[in-house]
């Protein structure tokens, strides 16, 4: 669990595009952070009060999360003397840069003799169970796409402000790099041993109160050959009771893939559904969130009603009209 | 790679099945193993020429190859021993123990300074790619079974070893422990990094001539819910032509798993089928390998026959009938 709160790390940030992490800590935990923290020549501005280490140390930030992703993911030497001395002055350092912390000698020497902590949140941290299948209280819902990147991990964190605004109980569960810099916690599931993959989903959602809802970040695809495995280990260590397929509309093929076509939502559902059925029989797919950044406005309410009249499912884009109907029917049964 | 011929340690294994990785090795790659290695109170017998460490090297022996399962899989100090003395006397060590023989700073020493190598068969030795899901010359069978723990390694290598009876091209790939010692060469599936699981099975399966097979271990079972994500990633990744149904039909509930019922011979044909199909869509079920080994020999015939009726494909136990009829339908085409 990463200490809040944080002093958000820009760095050297072309533009603020390359801040999308920090960006998804600040829109979706507002306060977390006290502030951000930018160096010379920095493209990204996320509104937040410009900090050097001792504003923010004195504003009680705990730790100085790397909110900014670089070519490469390296940490070169002007981000070192910034990450040394957040050390030294008392931050813990969180980071999903593939230049993992514990590989810096110096980070973790000054980090072990100050008792400071460094975060490498695309690292596993916790030796996760093999999943054994033993149904468990509490409610879970599962994003799952058509395609990686089409929106499950925004899906579900409107989803979960959705829950929240309304009193009621849920959690959302980070299994990606930016979900658990976001949140805090989380697995980072596609550095996980493959035999611990739908263990360490059981692990994340553990038994819990009758109507409480965990909200599970999806990975990957079914449809997608290369991390195929990652989603089954979702779908069958998450157990979940709801399904929400997520679909990015104008997308030509399967990312990272040309010569693989997208599957129709209608297979996404049965086959989804059909493996989700092997571990919780009475899962159902709730409804559909549609990511139509690309489709302005007339388009993109076409998109939505046609979906919705063809598959018979609520069917929003969260990001413009908010996740209330998918949270609608979550709570309906 | 690990180099033949070997001599396979035996240890004190207290009967013939804590010896199955040896027995496997000798079965199915007779004349890989010179001799076998026995301490006091060994209770197994692979009827292969006793031999000291001395003996074995002057025969030839390259690798001593710990070919029995002890309790915890731990390395005791008896058997530390002999490890010591067998890289002072210039073999290499090859094991699928949990107890890995890297994490024994004595073995480690001796075989860097004496130029040995340790195959922790477990464990994953190559940076594997992420899957790009590109069509690839030769062909790739795979097999797939309603539950873990079927037979589908023994049937995989039933038919290798009939493709090499006929003079054809084939190529046994191993994907868990027991297979990786017995061919001396493949991926610890179920070890790797949930990323690069499909990459992997890529990996041991290159492109090969026209009228090659490679006959690829199955792992798991999509319908197991612990270890699906790796039967997915081999689906995906291995991109099959042909697949083949691997069942063992007196197993009550799935390997583990109490509540959970083994699914159907059509169930597994109909999700294996379509899951391969997105890779290739040409991919077809060639048949099926039922381990009867719990039924006598009328009650095996009738089951054999029950379902070769039922599902209409090339049925048979590769132990007590060879896979004959599984390499016809596999060529047929």
């Amino acid at each position: 669990m990463i200490k809040a709160p944080y002093l958000l790390f820009l760095g050297d940030a072309p533009d603020q595009l390359s801040a999308k992490v920090a960006q998804g800590i600040n829109d979706w935990r507002p306060g977390r952070a006290v502030g951000q923290f930018r160096m010379p020549g920095c493209g990204a501005n996320l509104g937040l009060p410009d900090m050097s280490l001792d504003d923010a140390r004195e504003a009680g930030a705990q730790t100085l999360v790397i909110g900014v992703a670089n070519r490469g993911g390296l940490i070169g030497p002007e981000w070192k003397k910034v990450l040394v001395e957040a050390l030294e002055k008392g931050f813990d350092l969180a980071s999903g840069l593939h230049n993992l912390l514990r590989d810096e000698p110096d980070l973790v020497a000054i980090a072990s003799s100050s008792g400071r902590s460094l975060h490498d949140v695309r690292v596993p941290s916790v030796p996760y169970p093999i999943a054994n299948g033993k149904p468990r209280s509490g409610k879970r819902c599962l994003t799952v796409g058509t395609d990686c990147s089409v929106g499950k991990m925004y899906a579900t964190l409107a989803m979960e402000r959705e829950f929240s605004r309304r009193g009621l109980a849920a959690t959302f569960r980070a299994t990606g790099q930016t979900g658990i810099l976001i949140d805090g916690d989380g697995v980072p599931l596609d550095a996980v041993v493959a035999d611990f993959m739908a263990g360490s989903v059981e692990w994340l959602t553990p038994a819990n109160d009758d109507g409480h809802w965990d909200l599970l970040e999806g990975q990957g695809s079914l449809f997608h050959i290369s991390y195929s495995g990652v989603t089954m280990a979702l779908i069958h260590g998450g157990q979940p009771d709801a399904l929400v397929l997520c679909h990015e509309p104008t997308r030509k093929h399967m990312r990272g893939l040309p010569d693989y076509r997208l599957p129709s939502l209608e297979a996404v559902r049965d086959l989804a559904l059909q493996l989700a059925q092997v571990a919780n029989p009475s899962c159902k797919v709730a409804g559909i969130a549609v990511n139509t950044a690309a489709l302005d406005e007339s388009d993109a309410e076409a998109c939505l009603s046609e979906i919705e009249a063809r598959m018979e499912l609520p069917t929003v884009d969260p990001f413009r009209q908010g996740a209330g109907r998918l949270v609608d029917a979550l709570i309906a049964d």
